[in-house]
């Protein structure tokens, strides 16, 4: 059934704040949530939702330890007051005081006093950075132990020192925040980031804020897919989500995991595990046609999220739209991955890239002519000049566009597959698509 | 059904008159058919097809002002007695006895008195060429108007001008021309050029006199495809055309599109929107192995009558063999456009192209292997050599060619799908399948 | 229905003896079937298999003359006793006692003195070669001949010659030999040679023996696929087998000719007609995995037997696994293909191609994990390191075959599928796929 050809618009993007105003509210958000103290569990979480919910209407999700989750069972809930190391000479050589990275985390509740050989075992430290913290975790065995600048590490004399975890490893849950946009069709886009690492600002706390901002952007606005955001920790609180929402993942038509996406590098696009859907196509155009520095890469199954959306049970088109991939820069998993990396600009502009990959999925439609044998006389619908010359030349995009569209709008090619054919950018055809339809000349074919 | 693999002999191409012969001829047609004022609709055309029928048997079809051919109408018939422009001093700065660009194709009736301010609106030229009068065209407005050259219209002097346009814009008809050259099959293939310009030489009397030889030589010729020749006004023609013939399109196995064969440049064969039909790949092969210096492109919906063909309700495989294509030579839609563009040996040689292609086409034949088991024993039909020393060598063309037919003749593949996956040129493969046929190892698959 | 996902644990190449004393063993059994007289027909093929089946219960075969096979019939006996041309001073310019390439093969019985100018039809030579004797045949024609050096031939004074061939041609059988290890499946794999020419090393004699060699090495092992072994005489070989296995060729699931396996060059895999069959990809993926050098090349209808495998009737995917082509080398089809021109360590190098192939085919299986929703997690099952820092780097390809498995373990990819999908090796993707079956998160789809 034909439907009106506008009931699509698309994002608005003109009306959006200047990008140096994003960018700074961005970076100021995660300054915000920074020194709050993070794992898979406990008051971390809790309070990183309180401060989002400022702004937005989070619900959040409680998940009880002990509940199976498929393969996994989510563990008891860990609570950090304070973890330190002190040496003979009672110096702290770590103390979460001054990072919350000193301390392995998941650490068992643990008072020692031990010599050096015995405590090394439980000491970690980065010998080619050895002036970084790693960020190191032992979720699910029982295990304590110190992160600490290799540096420091060497230079630990022989003696006893006194290991304090002074926290709770006890039955509680796991915290998620959601939030759904609903849109026109009840076919969903899923926006996802983990929020699980303690104090790293680009991995993972750039994604859990650029997740923020897009939501309050497109909160109020009329929208074609409904957008499921959610922000949980790292593999569980996917696996949480996909129980939960098992009968219905038939509506999910696609979705992106945001991390990594304040540093200075170039955007990385990660494509699904299925790799030409709906969703991957869309985000490849954005970035093309936005004139976004970007590379795109193909699937592997590690990463982040993206593994467990893709797994072969659930095989979910999700890709990963990030600037420089976990793994690939040096300060990632250290205490160098901190707020100077982040950068408002890198921030406002992942941003940018994530509207207009949402804008491309919002409005990619399949037409079909109302006029499909011969063209169209154009002339006097006024969508053509009066006196011809000959075909529209090559900077004439908009007439290009509009022969192009009329020609593939046979009711098997949607916009994408029409650019994808034409090389004429998404943006031109859409125009192009939406003056025709007023004319009378296309009509929104169902489906899409 | 098995049929004799002889019935389709192709075109004998070596009984051809030599190419200086044949490109002499086809310019001192165009050299006639030249001066011709054409447009749309009107005399010029209808005297254009009497001197084509001195040499074809073709079919006049008049389509009566007011038809409707799908979304556009046949307009009123426009003919031209003169039209000139008098400056104050009385020079006739454009006049059509000089050349029939002078005037805006389809103008209204006019005489008229008018200052130099008044008439600029109704003056069109090319800043960027100052001494080639421009080619434009007013068919669906109201309008009226004269083509110079833009260092005519730069000198002009202030004062009273007279616009005349001596024409008749009345209910008529259009008119077109039609020849069926009739094969064994009522599959058809399709050649079309479109003859609306007026005296332009490349674009497009050059495809028609191209069309008008081409149906000479086939005339008579024992053929497999039955062959429609037409020759109309741009996209109205063919409107009316596929109209006419609108419930027997599913006969057409495809069409080319024949204009601007004339000028220096190298062959383009532009796809048709299909892009891999028979006849696609028929010409293409042609084009290669003929030795054609020559370029192919996709196809885009912009150009000439094959936008009509290969618009979506349609969608036939209707492509255009041309040489430089429109809007890409300087001297498109100018006076420059002229007998000197169009050079004989070009000519011919764009007709062998034609030629090749349709030779091609009439041969592409699936064949089916009577002895599949295993290599039949050439040596004993004397189709190998008696003494063996090996494999034949690569210079040994018709010896592998046999092998490839054999091995691929397996029903499923023509000659063009086995010259595609052997790399041997179409004819030694089709000179080898006829050597097989002879010898009974072969017969020709239905279908095709 | 799901099975031991060991049952088909490859072939253990650790225990294969080293590669020059593989490569010495061949060499000796290449020298010592060397001097024996072969045709397609005769007694020097029953004693080949004589020497073969010291070492192998092989099946001997014969064919009787007469016999039809698809387009062709087994021909009349050939045995040679002597074959000489005496020049006019009586000196023998060619003799069959100092090379059974001197004869035309299948000369008919002739005694016959004849003058220079007579003679001379029946005298082959390669006059860019001129110190080489030329391997020529007449299998089908009856006619007579010698070939000699051309050097030798350019000298020949006038005057009378005698040439006597001293041959029987008459009714007896065409002699081939076969060989059947079974596997646990009755899926078939084909491993054939030809073994009908004279004293030739490369081609053919060194694929006899490497086929000999493996089957030794293949025989008392639990293999998956039941391997069918044949040596015969070329073209007519391959169709007796295939006109004696008619009503079962579905049961072959791929097969490659061994042929000029002991020349310096590098290897050639010729695909066979299919292309992309499971045996096609396993010797490719074999022959880049284990770091052959080597090329592949598409399938051509000239070559080997690969010809009757793959004639259209069959189309079975029968590749082959060569070194320097046929016709590609300059010692081939001469004398100068001789025990010197075949290497011990070559011999060796192929004969590890082929194992190494078969080992990629006995267990290119199709996996399903069984606990497809997300990742399992791999760490309660020492499948993952304790402390994490991140997914596993480029180097852990252990680590990564893991997630690669279990991610394309959905019961559509092979490991061979997952190999081209990930770039990880075969071997390590089918190590990690051991020990997540041993771990039981994966099955083993039936089919393959």
């Amino acid at each position: 059934m034909p439907v009106d050809a506008r009931a699509r618009p698309g994002l608005d993007l003109a009306d959006l704040p200047p990008a140096d105003e994003l960018g700074a509210q961005m970076h100021a958000l995660l300054a915000e949530l920074f020194p709050i103290h993070r794992s898979i569990t406990g008051e971390g979480l809790r309070r990183t939702a309180a401060v989002l919910s400022r702004d937005l209407p989070l619900e959040v999700v409680e998940t009880p330890s002990g509940t199976q989750l498929f393969d996994w069972v989510v563990p008891r809930e860990w609570n950090l007051r304070e973890a330190w190391l002190a040496a003979p000479d009672g110096r702290r050589v770590a103390d979460t005081a001054r990072s919350s990275l000193h301390v392995l985390a998941y650490s068992v509740p643990t008072r020692e006093r031990l010599r050096l050989d015995a405590l090394r075992p439980h000491l970690f430290s980065l010998p080619d950075q050895p002036d970084l913290i790693p960020f190191r975790t032992s979720y699910h065995d029982d295990n304590w132990g110190f992160c600490l600048e290799h540096r420091v590490l060497e230079s630990l004399p022989e003696g006893e020192y006194e290991a304090v975890v002074d926290a709770t490893l006890e039955p509680g849950s796991m915290t998620s925040a959601e939030l759904t946009i609903p849109g026109a069709s009840d076919r969903e886009i899923l926006l996802t980031g983990y929020w699980c690492h303690p104090s790293l600002a680009n991995d993972n706390l750039s994604g859990v804020v650029l997740l923020a901002t897009l939501a309050r952007l497109l909160l109020g606005r009329p929208l074609h897919y409904t957008y499921r955001f959610l922000w949980s920790p790292g593999t569980l609180g996917p696996l949480a989500w996909l129980e939960r929402n098992r009968d219905r993942l038939d509506r999910v038509d696609g979705g992106i995991v945001a991390a990594c996406v304040g540093d200075a590098g170039p955007l990385t696009y990660k494509r699904s595990r299925q790799g030409t859907s709906r969703l991957d196509r869309a985000v490849e155009r954005a970035l093309s046609d936005g004139g976004h520095p970007h590379s795109v890469r193909d699937f592997v199954p590690w990463g982040g999220d993206e593994r467990q959306f893709c797994s072969p049970g659930f095989d979910l088109p999700v890709g990963c739209l990030m600037r420089t991939p976990n793994m690939e820069y040096p300060e990632y998993h250290t205490s160098a991955d901190d707020l100077e990396l982040v950068r408002p600009a890198q921030l406002a502009g992942s941003l940018r890239a994530y509207l207009d990959a949402i804008d491309v999925l919002e409005t990619d439609v399949v037409y079909r002519s109302t006029s499909p044998h011969g063209e169209p006389q154009l002339g006097k619908r006024g969508l053509y000049r009066a006196i011809s010359a000959g075909a529209p030349r090559p900077e004439e995009v908009g007439a290009r566009a509009i022969q192009w569209v009329l020609n593939l709008a046979d009711g098997r090619h949607s916009l994408l597959d029409m650019a994808d054919r034409s090389g004429v950018p998404f943006a031109a055809l859409r125009e192009a698509a939406w003056k025709l339809a007023d004319a009378g000349l296309l009509v929104e074919e169902e489906a899409a």
